[in-house]
């Protein structure tokens, strides 16, 4: 239930440096440490601050590659449980790990640990429908749930997933290889998970961004005039097997990611991972059927008028591959999987919108936690 | 700063179910799951529901086993900032992860995955000295910190750690392997860590248990009359090295775990997983000198008369290995490690604590979240 913020918080409190900021302390931090933290036989290939962390074990008998990455999902920043089943958000928690191993070049998951902080006068039922959420989602691509702690929360729901998955060494892309020239590429669509998201904002009347009240669907996701953007938000799903398809390919990705973030924050990613900068060309992404159809009809309701391109830029919560590759391979990967090229890589370091050669304004950024 | 609990929560909330119940559920679902999740060439050796999950990767080639563990920590339920610093709980979640790969048969951590919630207003040092303390726990024993994730809560910090680690195949040793007649062992000396819990609450003053308030320390853990129970509850250290000189020794434990839930679960999670009962001497429970002191000097003025038993047996938040072993082997183990004698195993169903051979009356368990 994540939302564009607004007020920036006050100086020197945590949020004041931001989330960003943090990260890279702690990367920095564990790129220093992991020389020395490392057994013979396992060899760090992405130490972290990527989607995932990958390491290699016992690489003089295998090119096989162990990769890592973890997610904390809280109640009432994350998720709202008045906007979404208990059972989706188990499933969300899922799919947004598996996202992260797809973002690492196609990782098979094989194995997750769930760590669930939970109130203590929470209802049994919504408890069980959590679990059955994640363990649907798992079960969907064969990963195996190892257990993990179950503890009291004071307020609300914390989970927090971490899953492991196996890949080859040379399918392994990071954020960090894009080139000059490179074209810069998507699955999917954008702005959908937000809009669904205000969709059903809107529907329970807690905090309306000014759209007309919608007569309250069946409470399935797909109810109501707009049920892909509130699927899109409810039941997200990951780009697995398209990572899969394109990462060991002869085109491959020269560097990529997940959208979970936002398209911004995936550009301004992979732009500053490679020293580099890029323009987005706006016209060209892709957008819904029913997002276009949600703006055209609510946009002259909007409290917020660039609501639309903070959606499709900043939203995030949607689980597309943001990647780039050379203009050669583009025909290649073409053939394997369908994606829109949506931009170019540059020396920089400016990250640009631009709409049909103007430069949009404003700071597109994305998600930040702080 | 968890305390036992004395009143019982409503029925039907998640709560009246007990956490047991629930990791039970999570275990039998994730076994069930476990066949179809993992690909070719990884086998789950442990799968879960023990201190850590075990993988067999590449069983053909290797008997090196990847040890999967996770815990998390909710500021208010398991610690308290104005008992620890911030620096001591971030060195206190990496200890207790440790301690699960030393339970499961000393397996070597290579790498852990962290994940943080913070409340948006914390000063931004606090967060620094969490990190401190996670980093330097993590440096002593070399221990690489892979990232993780870090998001905004909503009311106070929630740490959860996933730790991986590696250990060979005739290492592990689970919950489940304890035979009729084995003794039961023990690292260390119980009951100090929750002496150490009480001592700083009633210099806090918040929750006294009718212990007169002692002057207030220099803020050192060693400092005041009781320094030693205060490290042990702020400070305290696992029992790595002890696990891996005992896992692969000849005579090795046949099931061990961790005291982190205090030893009278220890009994009864061996005795249960093994199918069997255990008695436990009381009197030969090792205790510190500076509990035996504490426990005499205040003994007339605690609220609750079974305070040093509940301290011993349920206090928890001490990571000693309790382990069984044959009695053949018991001299071989003496060589490599000190421990002490606390009980034996049964045919069960029961687990008796007695003081010299006279049972001691109530229910003791340990540590539960719900």
């Amino acid at each position: 239930m994540r939302r564009m913020r607004k007020n920036k918080p006050p100086r020197k409190s945590f949020a004041a440096i931001g989330e960003f900021a943090f990260i890279k302390k702690i990367v920095d931090a564990s790129r220093r440490d992991m020389r020395m933290g490392l057994p013979a036989g396992i060899k760090a290939v992405v130490p972290n601050g990527d989607d995932a962390a990958v390491l290699l074990i016992k690489p003089s008998r295998s090119r096989e590659c162990l990769a890592v990455s973890a997610d904390m999902l809280v109640e009432g920043v994350h998720f709202d449980t008045s906007l979404m089943s208990y059972h989706e958000i188990g499933m969300k928690a899922i799919v947004a790990n598996i996202s992260d191993m797809a973002a690492i070049g196609g990782a098979k998951p094989f194995c997750c640990v769930v760590c669930l902080a939970i109130p203590v006068d929470i209802n049994v039922e919504n408890v069980d429908k959590i679990l059955s959420g994640i363990r649907l989602a798992a079960r969907n691509d064969a990963l195996s749930l190892l257990g993990g702690d179950t503890v009291r929360s004071r307020k609300g729901i914390v989970i927090s997933v971490t899953i492991l998955g196996a890949l080859a060494k040379n399918s392994v892309i990071e954020r960090r290889g894009a080139s000059v020239g490179d074209l810069l590429c998507a699955t999917g669509t954008f702005g959908d998970a937000a809009a669904g998201l205000s969709v059903l904002s809107a529907r329970s009347g807690r905090f309306g961004l000014g759209i007309e009240d919608e007569r309250r669907g069946n409470g399935k996701p797909s109810s109501g005039e707009y049920g892909q953007l509130v699927r899109a938000y409810r039941r997200p799903r990951h780009r697995l097997s398209e990572a899969i398809a394109i990462a060991a390919s002869s085109g491959r990705p020269t560097a990529m990611m997940d959208s979970s973030d936002g398209l911004a924050a995936c550009a301004r990613a992979i732009s500053s991972s490679s020293g580099l900068g890029a323009r987005v060309f706006l016209e060209d992404v892709p957008l819904s059927r029913s997002f276009m159809r949600w703006t055209t009809l609510y946009a002259s309701g909007l409290k917020d008028p660039k609501f639309p391109w903070r959606a499709v830029l900043e939203g995030g919560e949607e689980y597309e591959l943001v990647f780039t590759a050379s203009r050669s391979s583009i025909a290649a990967l073409k053939k394997r999987i369908d994606f829109s090229i949506v931009g170019e890589m540059t020396r920089g370091p400016d990250v640009d919108f631009l709409l049909h050669g103007k430069k949009m304004k404003g700071e597109w950024r994305g998600y930040e936690n702080f």
